[in-house]
């Protein structure tokens, strides 16, 4: 996506043909600081750290660590050692553990003197197959958002709510619940999209504002308070967020909050779609909010926010008593009954076994 | 209530006899800052910069700026001027508006050599009215916990979910929606508070969570994010929130994001209280979302965070990209369907006409 009139991929090969670039997140949206990485070490860092965030994301900057790894030793103890150095950056990552497994079954029967032009092919693989996804989801979306733009007055937009970040900074482009957006402004649909701050760690504000503003999408920051509001009087048409763990049945596990917005549209007759690439559904799991456990973060995330001091530093501040502990589930289950759609790869599925079944007979 | 050991209301007379001594609100949780206001002037801008800040407190703060005025010159043409002063300070505040009026009508007809006597005794009288009207909405709620705690297991906690800071802060002492919790806690019931941090001014996590903190209250500050998924999984047995006005009908205007947390009670059961005096009952609006303008406040309050930086500075930092916009509507209508009850001084009502009417049949 754009970066004011550069387009930028959240990862790409270094001019050298061995190190990765990444965008360095962590100083969004007040510094935009490309790094390069080196070694797997580098890697390691970017993703323990969170220069990189984002399940798809995270995968792909895993796959190129690995190949940064066979280009320095691809014997098969240096094969096994990435993988466990880079597993335990983020251990609970889904997308992180296939994609190591993916390099590890590619590369391990491979002669030892092909692994690593081998490994940098099926990386750069993993990225475009990451893009191609999302681009499907986009033109899936596009499809719903078209049809609001049908029934709009000349010079009216299309108003889209979304909750956190499952934009382009997640994964490799496009996003995912931000595919269509940004298809249809390339359409030249008229597209306005209310960006939900999205506490505590202000991924809305921090980063979708910041693709938002850099893409050139019309786009107002709101509290996370407010989309009820937005929705009561009328100025929301559709909602769309992502997803990192749909149930077979539909059930939508999402950054804390999505569940608040969900009741707010079924409230007042706003359509709540939900953007996801298959890998997210966890067929296992059926019962969203009996099955799925919550992550329970540190409270610090809610008592100490990062921002740009009036100096230009970027600091935290503390915004409540020191005596005081704060509680951080970092997710939330909204139930199917509550979503109108889950745009897939393969088009829009009812939020229920049936309708994903349908779509994923093979699952 | 209580700070650390002793004891505090918001608004207190000097020692002098003159001066009146506030809590100013802007440092808090940061600094306890105690001022002595000694002019007019000082009354003016503590109201208009928002040193104190609630309705009720507002108002009792006018009161004793009055007062202040009349010992200086108690002449019409100095009681003229202290109302237009005053007045200016925030022009939409109902409170300041009455408590000017209320003082203007008492001391006009008096001789001048009795003024200032006077204005000071009805401004003592104006705040113990509100201490004693939240205490009765103090012992309303009261029996509403008592109810809830009676079906709890030895050691369980009422858990208790409040929005904003409709607490002592905001008035001379007890506060409306925390009066229940207070009398509560003073009964040895044992109560735990989740308070929701209340973006974008975050009166939650700035001033009710210093406020149980002050006052050993068991409490945990929670993002507004929060407030549905802990319902999903039983951990609120009831939410208690003010209110800036009520219509006839029971429709509730409060700060933005109450009518998410009403929403989502209503979806898991969750009885859903609001705490009011009378006074903020607007008998002459009956549907609230389609008659009541809702202020859109500066972006800024959302774009810019108070906090404590690491320097032991109270500092504001930016959280979003400078060329993102943000709007900031102030508050939401809550649709009388999904409120349980209304806490008056006079007990509780059904959030309906004819449940008001029972209450206040004089109106």
């Amino acid at each position: 996506m754009r970066v004011g009139d550069k387009h930028f991929r959240t990862i790409w090969l270094n001019d050298d043909g061995r190190a990765v670039d990444i965008i360095d997140q962590r100083w969004l949206p007040h510094e935009f600081r490309i790094v390069t990485l080196s070694t797997v070490e580098d890697v390691a860092t970017a993703i323990r750290d969170m220069w990189v965030r984002g399940a798809p994301l995270i995968g792909v900057t895993a796959a190129y660590g690995v190949a940064i790894a066979m280009r320095a030793d691809p014997s098969d103890e240096a094969l096994e050692a990435v993988w466990h150095t880079l597993h335990e950056t983020r251990p609970t990552a889904i997308n992180l553990r296939w994609a190591l497994d993916e390099m590890t079954r590619l590369l391990k029967p491979l002669p030892v003197a092909e692994r690593a032009d081998a490994a940098y092919a099926r990386a750069a693989e993993i990225a475009d197959e990451d893009v191609e996804l999302n681009r499907s989801i986009g033109s899936h979306g596009l499809t719903l958002i078209r049809q609001i733009a049908a029934s709009k007055k000349p010079g009216e937009s299309v108003n889209i709510l979304t909750h956190c970040n499952a934009g382009w900074l997640a994964t490799v482009d496009y996003g995912t619940a931000t595919a269509p957006i940004y298809m249809a402004t390339e359409e030249g649909i008229s597209v306005h999209v209310y960006v939900d701050e999205t506490r505590p760690r202000n991924q809305g504000a921090q980063l979708t504002a910041w693709e938002m503003a850099g893409h050139g999408v019309p786009h107002t920051l709101v509290v996370d308070n407010a989309g009820g509001h937005l929705m009561q009087r009328g100025q929301v048409d559709m909602v769309i967020v992502g997803t990192d763990r749909t149930t077979a049945n539909g059930d939508v596990c999402n950054k804390i909050g999505t569940y608040l917005k969900a009741l707010a549209a079924r409230d007042n007759g706003v359509p709540f779609y939900v953007a996801l690439p298959s890998p997210t559904i966890d067929w296992t799991v059926k019962d969203g909010l009996a099955e799925i456990p919550i992550e329970e973060r540190s409270g610090d995330e809610v008592s100490l926010v990062w921002g740009r001091a009036p100096s230009g530093e970027v600091v935290q501040v503390r915004i409540s008593p020191d005596e005081t502990e704060a509680a951080n589930p970092a997710f939330d289950v909204t139930p199917a009954r509550l979503v109108t759609g889950l745009i897939t790869e393969r088009g829009v599925a009812e939020a229920s076994a049936e309708g994903l079944k349908g779509l994923f007979p093979e699952s």
